[in-house]
């Protein structure tokens, strides 16, 4: 008989969103299966746990499927409350975390995108509001440690997947981000400092190789 | 002095996103100051309020403001939570109504503003890309009389103010709703049974004039 109370995690290694899944998983020390997904095949199981979307993650407990990555972590932290809460518990507080890690879904990934694809004055646009993004999020940050103050929160986990494309940003716009962003980088190394982070983030370089071979395969196809 | 308890809306009578804020106020009997703002001249206090987004709808509560729709009827919720819940206790529940109101957040907005502007084939894409959205939507809805089960929930709340928009989705797209979603069309009765809803929408035809307008301005400008 299959064990109902078991945590299973469609993903795939390189997705922040699948990350940020993962992050939340080490931080509650919960035990899972994890499967990875081949997104240009994607498996039966995949398919039946998210028709809808067909995507991942997919978080599948109980043998019912959470999909959403943001709505998986609040999932995860409402269902393991007893441990590394992610959400503060004052509802304005709360507010403040959803606005800025759906702020972090609405600008990283297309802007970052456009960074990788677009060229001339089309990626300057891009690079200058990914970076107006950044500067933002670090005034949110203030002196912080973390978002979540003295302890890793919900915007540090919709936020620190992104720090393995920090590298392609870079590379693609011509910048560093110690330069524009100080206190964003100093926020990351110090999120790596957490094993439920720097366990769960692929090796920097390997992620930096497979956007490269994503870009160069993108922009031959167009 | 001012009364810190005070609850202020800054919102505009033709969004969608300020008439969700609306319906969850008016389900929790909370009283509240309504400022009509200027979307071609925003306010100081909305530009205050809302720095990163200058966006409608904000919700001022305590002093502090509140922003995005989604998130603040959360707020609403999470701290007048004696009356009329509107997100389920269980996780996995609240989970399944945040996945579907992110995906009407995801799909309407943007799908609708294809059918009201763009022509031919790309018009024909978006329709039916909108149609079957409403068919998902009502596969999730079932048998239920509301999204939220025996009461109108979340997604309920994050739906029924499109339900201004359909007349004009019909009159460009050249189709009726009640012949292609029928199941939806009842629902969207359903809720008009409420006061909460039916005192908080505006009239059909005005909103329906107000968009055929907006709909030759932007056609006008292209």
């Amino acid at each position: 008989m299959a064990d109902s109370s078991k945590v299973t995690l469609l993903d795939s290694w390189y997705s922040p969103f699948g990350m940020r899944v993962r992050i939340a998983l080490a931080q509650k020390e919960i035990e899972y299966e994890y499967k990875e997904e081949n997104l240009s095949d994607k498996s039966p199981l995949l398919l039946q746990m998210n028709p809808v979307k067909k995507q991942i993650p997919v978080l599948i407990h109980r043998g019912k499927p959470v999909c959403e990555s943001l709505i998986i972590v609040q999932y995860i932290d409402e269902v393991w409350n007893q441990k590394s809460p992610l959400l503060p518990s004052d509802p304005y507080q709360r507010a403040r975390a959803r606005f800025w890690a759906d702020f972090v879904d609405q600008k990283i990934y297309s802007l970052g995108k456009q960074v990788w694809l677009s060229t001339g004055e089309a990626q300057e646009a891009a690079k200058k509001e990914l970076l107006d993004t950044f500067k933002l999020l670090e005034g949110e940050l203030g002196q912080k440690p973390y978002f979540g103050g003295e302890t890793l929160g919900f915007v540090d986990v919709a936020l620190i997947p992104f720090y393995t494309w920090f590298s392609s940003f870079e590379h693609c716009g011509n910048f560093t981000m110690v330069e524009e962003c100080p206190k964003l980088v100093a926020w990351a190394h110090k999120c790596m400092e957490k094993e439920s982070v720097s366990k769960t983030l692929p090796d920097l370089k390997k992620v930096f190789d497979f956007l490269m071979d994503f870009i160069k395969k993108q922009k031959a196809n167009k």
